[in-house]
């Protein structure tokens, strides 16, 4: 269970005098190694927005990349500037932000600590503001990074990024700070390590909601049967997943908040190791599935496995041991190679897969948890999983509704049938390449 | 003013027993920390050359990926050699290069420090020279891929890397000594944390020169239109960005010189954060500007936005608030939607806005130092400006008339017409797609 | 300021007593140090995944892209599973291997540190085990991906996966243990700093042996002519260069298995800036050298070049100074260009250049080890050198020859025409485009 976040946000009213830890001076060293940690796994995080990017711009059609391309740099900077502007200090409100009323202190943008800190005046048991503001900040754009890739090919660019802003401004942080921000969730005992959760299932939320109110792509379901629509550059698609897998090293292994003591930095290993397993198992696991079932390697669905696996451990990747990790996150890549065609079934059209990746494995991720960390309880998992389900599926539906009525969601089919790139945007990704 | 590598270089060949900080053993934490810094910076900094290449490739079109391709890798090994042959000595002189006279100590190549080297001959109070010029390195070929993109589909390839051999081994380090290595420009108070100035806008004034002499494309300007020349695969060039953006904050982060006590450490994630938001605002200015006048988002206006964001908080990251950091890139991005067609009315043809996002987004950063450094002055700033401006510009004015009368700078029309690949290189990028 | 949460989370120190660094605590920052180093390194190798495979699908043609994208994550997933089963303990015995009887306590999975470790549990002159599993994983990965690219084109999926289970559970393993696990070469003096032989050459080996078996591609060698079959994607192959050239600092730096002395530290700034230099030179060199004999540049010998320079400076890339890594990485370039066209004149068809690239210059890096580490003898060198190949070369040849025989290992003629894409897995990397 990670507490510690919790727990050090929850002390805001404590002042901190039991700090000295020399006679003379200060023991700097864990503030430097933390801190570290936060600016390390942050540009790992912050790398894998390419990810997210790649891989999308690899499973769409040639004619909706430029689309998916803007939408993903887009949703990154208002990710960016929603997050200090409201969200950072909503998500951290420290004393309670329920109490504090509407518009209280914590409605507020972030500040980082002055140019030259002096040792005294820093929270030398944690890490610099600034590395921490910068290293959450990468965790709410990977959220809007997953809707985006569910919503593909047919969604107009305005009210998606309109989405984004509410969703990266209000909405993750709320449901955040239950968790991460000390909220009921956290003191219920609820346990998601590095988001499972709070992440990736609640950008799976608000995608499956957008997909349900913005209808399948056109001519996707037709007479009864599934018209594949393959992407159309698997290179960059598999691109997209290595930077994925290695920006998940910053993502889970940033998430141990600390790296200035010899536990807290064999900690930061072991969740290394194990996020690489459960990636690597996940991928095998729908290798060997996929090739049983279909009599056909399949690699969009290997690369799906991996993030499936990546998921599945993202809400506990301390507690478990190496074999742990590989079957947990191998029902991951299990869960992707079934839930795919099942989403069909069900007409909702996920153009990457995002929605099994990161909700349904998400889900699955947090249950997992129970196995290997004694504080973890099935019922309280439960509980979360409910409570970022309800909450993150219901705003979105009326946040999409809305939007839906205001502006309209969904291009003209004629722009959908020529393309988003030439329709919406007037400029092709490829455009020297005659199409097939 | 960052006099800092300065001193600690000149230090090197005095023994620095004031470094002693305790009576039994010095304190190596620092020296291990800044040089770690300079480490991780450095290789984001590296990341960036394939960032310049992807970002280059993609904007190009598809006849002439090769050569991009090759001149960029080919500056960036050059750029290294050069830099270690004169211009890393050149531009760290120590005491002073004016006076050491021509062929004097500094012109030599570049030594690193002993295998196994022993705590007290180390420069506790800096970092390892290895990690200095690991990362110093990395600069002058950035400098280099800013050129390489401008002058893209018409220039040939060697007159190109003689160029790149001079500007890197010559002209960069002695204009780059002027500030980072204690000159005039440094006494005089002059202000660029990272190199708006003396990295970017360099690079953009030896391009400018270059397009100038080089002329533009065929075809670009013809009966008083501007004839579009739409990049082969925007996809590359949104990869390309997301790498530079990574790369960028080794690129400002690492240009704290120092990652060791807690003002530093504090001071790069201070660095971290509003380097992102710079890039994310320009990202967004642009964005809702060309949404704005044309109807339409432009992609590649939203990527150089990001870049000329970056560029502009280059000058100073550390300084301004989250806020500052905003609305400097912001402004950095609507330099980008303004300054590309003026560059078009001037028939100055840049093939990928390299001037518009480094030339002038980094005199704009340069000047927008005064708003939050209280140490700099606008009368300094901008004379730090003329004088790289001048410098740079006359001299590389001089260098490409040399090399155009000495072997032409030029293919013919018809290797221009046919493409680059396969007149000048005899290599596709795509061989196997048939072109539209 | 936020002052908030900044006091707030010093709170946490009341949780944290075991950071008094007291006068008799032991000094774990050495432990803290080379963890990192390995984490940073390792996820730096990690990438070079991502670089082999965007190199390899951007060098073959665009009918095998996806089966080569395939392989690719398929085998980094593999052997993170195998060396996790077999292989880190196979490799890393302790005392002894080969008198600890078979199946002895070497043959078991690999197991992490308990979580929250304690400082005096700890392995304070080294590194966590975790970190060290974790760097080490990713070597035996990049020697698998080695075999991928020369066999690219026409061998089948599975036989190749199982030869890579084989050669990352078992062969990797037990000729690396000879070297790094404190075997019969270490003992006698071989020097192999970060795997130009035990890594680069393996890799070689085993690729060898595989195409000799396997057989040309249908079409390359016809009539007397070598008939050129150019890569797809040159974009993606430089890509993956760079990539490959960034985890390289990683791969080599990480080598040095310690980061927490002035010397360590200052030895592993000495590494990155000496491998930057020979990958540098590698590509001048094939950049003048393509140029001199052909008068034309070509793309793929720089891109070669590069990763030969870097495969030769592995054996040794501390000792050299900068002018000792130019002219060794310079030989590496040289030795692609004329071993490309050697073994095309053998017949010996390898699809991406591989065996002059990590074989042959991994035994020119191997041998250069004498020049400048004075511990190093000739003789002992090519001793090892000799021992990995008839080993590995052997082996390979047995295990290759018994998998022909049980399943072929070649697809089909009508599948090589008409690509493994459709043939083999029914799905194109680039759907949308039109084959020229």
């Amino acid at each position: 269970m990670n507490l510690r976040k919790t727990l050090a946000l929850s002390a805001l009213a404590l002042a901190a005098p039991t700090m000295a830890l020399a006679q003379d001076a200060p023991d700097i060293q864990p503030y430097i190694f933390t801190t570290l940690l936060f600016l390390v796994g942050g540009f790992l995080v912050f790398w894998m927005a390419a990810g997210f990017a790649m891989l999308e711009a690899g499973l769409v059609r040639s004619k909706n990349v430029t689309m998916q391309l803007t939408k993903n740099i887009a949703l990154f900077s208002l990710a960016s500037i929603m997050y200090w502007l409201i969200g950072f200090n909503l998500m951290y409100p420290g004393d309670g932000w329920w109490v504090s009323g509407w518009m209280g202190p914590w409605f507020s943008t972030t500040s980082l600590e002055p140019v030259g800190l002096a040792a005294e005046d820093a929270a030398l048991d944690y890490a610099s503001v600034g590395s921490d503001f910068f290293f959450q900040l990468m965790f709410v754009a990977a959220t809007a990074s997953i809707v985006s890739g569910a919503l593909a090919e047919r969604i107009k660019l305005w009210p998606f990024l309109i989405f984004v802003i509410i969703l990266t401004g209000v909405m993750y942080p709320i449901s955040g700070s239950w968790q991460w921000g000390g909220g009921w969730l956290s003191e219920m005992g609820f346990s998601d390590f590095a988001g499972s959760t709070i992440v990736h299932s609640v950008g799976g939320w608000a995608a499956l909601a957008g997909a349900i109110i913005l209808g399948p792509r056109l001519g996707k379901y037709k007479d009864g049967r599934v018209n594949p629509m393959p992407g159309s550059n698997l290179a960059l698609a598999t691109l997209g997943t290595f930077i994925l897998w290695l920006g998940w090293f910053g993502f889970n292994g940033g998430s141990q908040l600390a790296a200035g003591t010899v536990g807290d930095i064999t900690d930061v290993s072991r969740i290394f190791a194990n996020t690489n397993m459960a990636a690597a198992s996940g991928a095998v696991a729908a290798l060997i599935l996929t090739q049983v079932m279909y009599k056909k390697v399949d690699l969009t669905m290997v690369l799906n496995g991996a993030l499936a696996g990546l998921v599945s451990i993202t809400a506990e990747p301390l507690a478990p041991t190496l074999f742990g990790a590989l079957w947990i996150g191998a029902i991951g890549g299990v869960i992707v190679v079934f839930a795919v065609p099942m989403l069909d079934k069900m007409k909702i059209d996920d153009v990457v897969g995002a929605i099994p990746v990161h909700l349904i494995a998400g889900i699955w991720g947090t249950i997992a948890v129970v196995f290997y960390n004694g504080d973890a309880s099935l019922v309280t998992q439960i509980t979360g999983i409910i409570a970022y389900g309800v909450f993150t599926f219901v705003v979105s539906l009326v946040v999409w509704i809305v939007l839906k009525g205001i502006m309209g969601i969904r291009v003209s089919e004629e722009a959908e049938i020529n393309g988003l790139d030439t329709s919406e945007l007037g400029m092709e990704a490829y455009p020297d390449f005659s199409k097939g």
